[in-house]
């Protein structure tokens, strides 16, 4: 099994590290420290050595960040961890803070009257991130100080930095040579005028060079620097231990080096470098100024490019989702035949649903620990099911299950709310208006120039007409065997990024009714030219083309409730669901993909 | 009537005064001159003495300027005015010049390669504009020279300025005293630590001082200027001439002065002083910064108060509607007889409407000149009829009539598209996916926090997913008894502009197919809260309430394409229809009316 459902924190842990953290500011002469979930690559997931704010506080959650100070320790969290953050942390050691209502600034201020010197590790926090800090202190007597990273002096089994190897992302299914790339952005470079470019997101790195890494669970990334410069030579800033063989080969013409060598390679560059304030370490800007280089910001260069997806990573991509089809399909006829006998529980269920994935032999992670929310626990956007919070799968209950499956061809993202027997009326209506969206967004055709902002309303305007809506963006972008959050595109009202062909999204309209039930569906689609109609004017329109093909649940439509377009778009996705997905099954799905794809 | 259909002007006027103009120009040591079409109140009407860019070029639109330069004079027009612009200017002397694509600055770098001085009056010009040019400008040899306005130095018979009288408008309709309103900015400039604000726009003066005028036709404003200080303290720039006995007393504790003394006045000011720089005139800032002055960029400090209508302008709009929609009922009973018989013209129709009108005893004027627009003239957007483009009304084809009045109590704007006698298809399939977005907008509620921007979608979806699209946005402000366009609220995907309860807007997609037919049917609605809904969620909503009550023309609709909802709504409009607007109408108005409203 790849996902665990086991507690990797305990509040206990936090009490006596919070006491040796301050300890050690009192003897560096700082007031406090700063304490980020994020590492040095600003990614979802960290290693181990990285888990500083769970090594310190307990909490888990895959964003906040911590303030110590000699009184009180915030820790920042989001909406979505409110409740898990109180049982993960001593209550009488560290105060949940709620973030991004109350800014760090002026939770400094009001609890730091007299001033005073904060600590934080440059390597951790973007140029964005402390410029927007500082200008909130500004005349208020406290200044944020760089220095050597507190908890990692305190910290004394600390985990060593991840080896994960380095595996070349073969030229069929990448679609574009590193070689073509890196001189396809240097190009961009020159003409911007710009020597070099600074690469520090561990996907840009993989899409750039055509590799994949081992360093974290769920996203096959390789963690290390790099350096763009504008005649397309790269340097990578890599452990030794990661390079295997195959990989050196791979990387000939790219110029390796171990990552403490990078600040040194950084204060050697010839300026303008372009440095992305959103995303770089705020160390490397530091180290390029200290040199006299001049820092040009902008926007990592590979953000664009990658997410425009080329054919051959399409090709792979709709592959990797007619195997993951199929293994969902299994899954689901297993769920109908497992579910109304009882004892099924969400870790069951969870469990069950990697290892069909893991029966296609192709599986290389899953995508992100699989949401297994039965009943209530639905409700939970972001729930991650363990012993202590297992439910048992009961009929009459919805069942929402949130999953995908990492493959060499590509990443799967799906969402499936299920009938566990019959359930109740509002379920169904609910149900029967986040479907609306999710058909709407998938039959969307658009004149090109639109952001996803254009179009996040068409997936809520049923819900909203029943006075009802979803605290989530309706999509967001994903990679090709990279992340399964992938920037910049989204489909929210928060994104004014172009949608353009190739780009993938996720289509994941919800509703949730705390302490009663949670609906998500969810398939993801590519941006893709619109195809010709008769009677169309004479514009360029783009549309999506769907990639995700599993059944829909029938026993949750209120078929009455869909206009004639929305029924015939469903039935047409059904019969094309049975066409492309019965050839491979098993006897006992196949017969119960017929009956879930009949038209309705 | 207010409304003429003879042409204004004829292409032969220009060359001979655009002689005399460069004439002047050399003697003057200018390479060029700029000429808006703009005023100094940037309204979308001027008075006779400001439409020097019709003297100039014979050009009529509502936008665009002229460049003269020595060997060439560029008109910059935009799309709506494309063809029109060619048959009313000289060929040989003037070129049009596609805007917003070409950018002054880009042109006149183009075209004055070696550099030159280009005149304009700053008082007809705002910073942003001028702004935007000067930085086009930098490096390329050219400046702009703020200098007296070489047209009236050249126009013999230039009317002079417009004398409109002044009138109270009544505490009953404005529902909040000009005190109140002072008071209320004025406390806005406190805290923005402001002295004063200067106010240039015609219906923020009006709105502030609750009081309209007679300067211009279509919209009932006083062409003025106005300082208000941080105290709640008013001066009001206008001619003598206008100030009635009635305004005087009204105006009672506002200094009262000529324009000519407004830049004195600026110059005692004491700052920080509020200026915008999307609307006031740069001669304002500069005489500002001449005295060392600080000036405070901002906004209007009335638009958005404005665009918040009160319970008693609410109440007012919605009489005025209803008054309006029994003249149109009339209108279109009077069409259904009259037009079957042939030898009905665009100007017959618009002359029929504006009677209908005029017989309500409070029309003040009408809100715009009636679009009058059969068969292919139908899909130019803002085309005005004229004796030379009137068209008979034909059957077979649409009539598109968008139309509006001004009275005391509101301003409407309503447009109806009318099958005369049986039409085609593909015009019914048409108009039906316009009725479907125009129905998705008046049933929206949607979770506060949203702008125009985030809406506009719901109104195009339908006609997208026919590959079909409008290039207009959806909806324009509308103001009570002021501009019928009047910011800053919009829908379009351009407008950030958060919707909030009080605000009017127009709903109005369309549909034009080029040589062939226009489609477009408006409503005017008024964001409210959201009543409350059975199962809704906790969250504050917002929705429109329909102002405009007149019959769709149920011939044009293809019944089977609409869902349940859309065809519910708009029996129910019909109904209210009926409901309202049947007890005051003549006969044989009332017989057709019931046809009309008869559910699908």
């Amino acid at each position: 099994m790849f996902q665990s459902f086991t507690a990797t924190s305990s509040p206990d842990q936090g009490p006596p590290r919070l006491a040796a953290l301050r300890h050690h500011l009192a003897a560096q002469e700082l007031t406090g420290f700063w304490v980020p979930r994020a590492d040095a690559h600003q990614g979802e997931y960290v290693a181990p050595r990285d888990t500083r704010l769970e090594w310190l506080t307990g909490f888990t959650g895959s964003a906040g960040f911590c303030i110590v100070l000699p009184q009180v320790a915030g820790v920042f969290i989001d909406g979505r961890y409110r409740l898990q953050v109180r049982s993960q942390m001593a209550p009488d050691h560290f105060t949940p803070v709620p973030s991004p209502d109350t800014k760090p600034g002026d939770w400094l201020c009001e609890h730091l009257p007299q001033g005073g010197v904060i600590g934080f590790d440059p390597w951790l926090h973007t140029s964005d991130d402390i410029d927007k800090v500082e200008k909130a202190l500004q005349g208020s007597g406290i200044t944020l100080k760089p220095c050597a990273n507190a908890i990692d002096a305190i910290w004394p089994d600390q985990p060593p930095p991840p080896q994960g190897q380095v595996h070349p992302h073969p030229i069929d299914l990448a679609g574009e040579s590193a070689t073509a790339k890196r001189a396809r952005l240097a190009e961009m470079l020159r003409a911007a005028g710009q020597k070099a470019a600074i690469i520090t997101l561990p996907d840009s790195i993989c899409w750039l060079l055509n590799i994949r890494g081992e360093d974290v669970p769920r996203n096959p990334v390789v963690h290390g620097f790099a350096i763009l410069d504008d005649q397309g030579s790269a340097a990578l800033f890599i452990d030794d231990a990661k390079r295997t063989p195959e990989a050196r080969t791979h990387l000939q013409g790219v110029s390796l080096a171990a990552p403490a060598d990078f600040a040194q390679a950084l204060a050697r560059l010839q300026g303008p470098v372009r440095v992305d304030r959103a995303t770089a370490p705020l160390a490397v800007s530091q180290i390029l100024s200290a040199n006299g280089t001049e820092v040009a910001w902008g926007e990592d260069p590979c953000i664009l490019p990658k997410a425009r997806k080329n054919a051959a990573e399409l090709a792979g991509t709709r592959t990797a989702h007619l195997r993951d089809a199929a293994a969902m399909v299994e899954f689901l006829a297993w769920l109908d035949r497992e579910a109304p006998g009882g004892g099924l529980t969400e870790i069951a269920v969870a469990e069950a649903l990697e290892s069909f994935r893991r029966a296609t032999n192709k599986l290389r992670d899953i995508s992100f620990d699989t949401i297994s929310g039965a009943g209530p626990n639905g409700a939970i956007v972001h729930y991650r099911v363990t012993h202590a919070t297992n439910r048992p799968v009961r009929p009459g209950e919805l069942l929402l299950v949130d999953s995908g499956g990492q493959y060499a061809d590509g990443t799967t993202d799906i969402t499936r709310t299920i009938a566990i027997g019959p359930v109740g009326a509002e379920e169904r209506a609910c149900f029967t208006r986040v479907l609306q969206g999710m058909i709407a967004i998938s039959r969307a055709r658009w004149p090109k120039g639109l952001a996803g902002r254009d179009l996040d309303a068409l997936a809520r305007y049923n819900l909203w007409l029943a006075g009802q809506d979803y605290d989530h963006g309706t999509g967001h972008g994903v990679g090709t065997f990279l992340s399964v959050h992938e920037g910049p595109q989204r489909l929210s009202r928060l994104s004014d990024v172009l949608l353009e062909p190739g780009m993938i999204l996720s289509n994941e309209p919800g509703y949730y009714r705390e302490g009663a039930f949670g609906i998500r569906i969810e398939n993801l689609v590519v941006v893709e030219p619109a195809p010709p109609l008769p009677g169309a004017d004479a514009r360029t329109m783009l549309g999506f083309e769907t990639l995700t093909w599993v059944p829909i649940d029938r026993r949750l439509i209120d078929a009455g409730e869909l206009s004639a377009g929305e029924r015939s778009w469903l039935d047409a996705y059904h019969a094309k669901v049975w066409e492309l997905i019965a050839p491979g099954l098993s006897d006992p799905a196949k017969r119960w993909l017929e009956q879930a794809t009949a038209p309705l």
